[in-house]
């Protein structure tokens, strides 16, 4: 493993962070993904194709995927959870689409009101007819509650790596694998992610952390160590989950850019601007709690005397 | 390494985290540490012999040690800085003495008006003493800013190992690094903790991290992986730094068990009596922020519906 490996960082604030808050202007999302970008972040999830009166949030989404192409240094991914939202996608031309599925099955059908099985069908669906686009997105597959699920309690390594064998089967680009409620440790992320790798040869792997219980940095670095180079995190920790109320919701992007610089990882990071981003948000969801300890404490500085 | 080893958890609340605050009268130090006793943790940093005048939070220092020692399930260590101290810890009859120097020059003249030279003396001097006593004291070392100093940045490994070889010859029963201002992450951790061990042998190392920039349980994992298995936490990570304000202090104890359990190793923690003590600090402290996860979230569970 060399250390001086590119990392990708995805910012899925537009979307993990934002699901559950009244609706922002398209304006100011896409002010979000120029400011966040300018301090070196360029991979956004930053929206969901699912219909607007299940989460209003994302009425918008064709029009910010419209908008925000434009902009050459964003690279845009949206989440899907069936076969319309995938539709729906495509035709809005998006780089990268992101189905999610879920590996519980109680999650499954709370979340897409759908089974794992028939989750599997609807990417291999997708798949075949992104083939067909004279510029094929980039398809990668979410696995949520990899690491265990409020309603199942732990879930089975062999569930997870039999879903993954079969999206790698299927031609998926990418998989990720989501710790959605926060029951994962660092040991369980580096067995998993071990074993993943056995599963899906070379393909490029990520990992979606909550930091619900504290352990969000020390997966980080468990799944670092099994070679894993794609992280997604949101800006502040935005987010939370609805059945863990208090609850911090996805690992806040700039401890984990602190955390994969110290490691050796080519970040591309401004610290300065990221935190100034960080104080954007703040004025732009004034009564949300955002969390994160490098926003609190600053960057190391000396003190000169 | 073995995941069954046994780890110990230091609790340092009762020194690191209350060191600036309003005196506590002796009585509830000493329901504190039954309290969290029951809930399985058993050693304890209780007290600190400095000047009453320069911190009159520990002006009960030997009154509490006295009443703690009786006590079966305790295992009491106190804080040093001096000779004048370790005098008083060892009239006292302390178990534990831990010796505090400093890597940083600078911080060893501003935190305990010396060098790390003449405290290095007073070390060896300390040892000397003390194994003239019928029942000698273990007595460890705990080197201050091992990963960097607010006024003097980062410090180069050889000084701190340089500090770790002396006190190893000079006979200290066990060394711990600190990362007393958190500027320490999860790569340098390793690596001098690497190190670390190459030049002490068997002697028994331990960590003593801060969670200042959201790096405490990664760099609980990095140390784990070097086989590092005893941690100073302090219970709903009370405590800060008077450097950066803002900034937590002492990684949380209830999260340190959380990850040390998940990773495989045997704490023996009960972590409702531990969620409940550290519930009765609330109490104790109303005015003082706590942190960490765990007791926030809570802890995993399952909604049968």
């Amino acid at each position: 493993m060399s250390n001086s490996d590119k990392v990708i960082i995805r910012e899925v604030g537009l979307r993990d962070g934002i699901q559950s808050l009244p609706t922002i202007d398209t304006a100011k999302k896409l002010e979000w993904l120029q400011i966040e970008s300018a301090a070196g972040i360029h991979a956004f999830e930053a929206t969901s194709f699912v219909p607007a009166h299940v989460i209003p949030q994302f009425q918008d989404a064709g029009q910010l995927i419209e908008q925000g192409k434009r902009e050459p240094a964003l690279d845009l991914s949206a989440l899907v959870l069936n076969e319309k939202g995938a539709q729906r996608a495509m035709a809005a031309g998006v780089g990268n689409i992101v189905f999610v599925l879920s590996a519980s099955a109680t999650h499954s059908g709370k979340n897409a009101r759908t089974t794992p099985e028939a989750a599997l069908n609807a990417v291999r669906a997708m798949i075949q007819q992104a083939r067909q686009l004279p510029q094929p997105p980039h398809i990668a597959v979410g696995i949520a509650t990899s690491f265990g699920c409020t309603y199942e309690g732990r879930i089975a390594a062999k569930t997870v790596l039999n879903i993954a064998d079969q999206l790698a089967q299927a031609g998926a680009d990418s998989i990720s694998l989501g710790d959605t409620v926060g029951f994962a440790g660092p040991r369980q992320v580096r067995e998993l992610f071990t074993q993943l790798r056995q599963v899906t040869g070379k393909l490029p792997l990520g990992a979606h952390f909550h930091d619900t219980r504290g352990m969000g940095m020390a997966n980080v670095l468990a799944a670092l160590d099994t070679g894993i180079r794609q992280f997604d995190a949101s800006l502040g920790g935005l987010g939370g989950c609805p059945f863990a109320p208090g609850a911090t919701g996805n690992i806040a992007t700039e401890d984990l850019c602190f955390l994969l610089d110290e490691y050796g990882l080519d970040t591309g990071i401004d610290f300065e601007k990221l935190l100034q981003a960080r104080q954007w948000l703040g004025t732009l969801l004034p009564n949300e709690p955002l969390h994160g300890a490098l926003s609190r404490a600053g960057l190391p500085r000396i003190i000169r005397n």
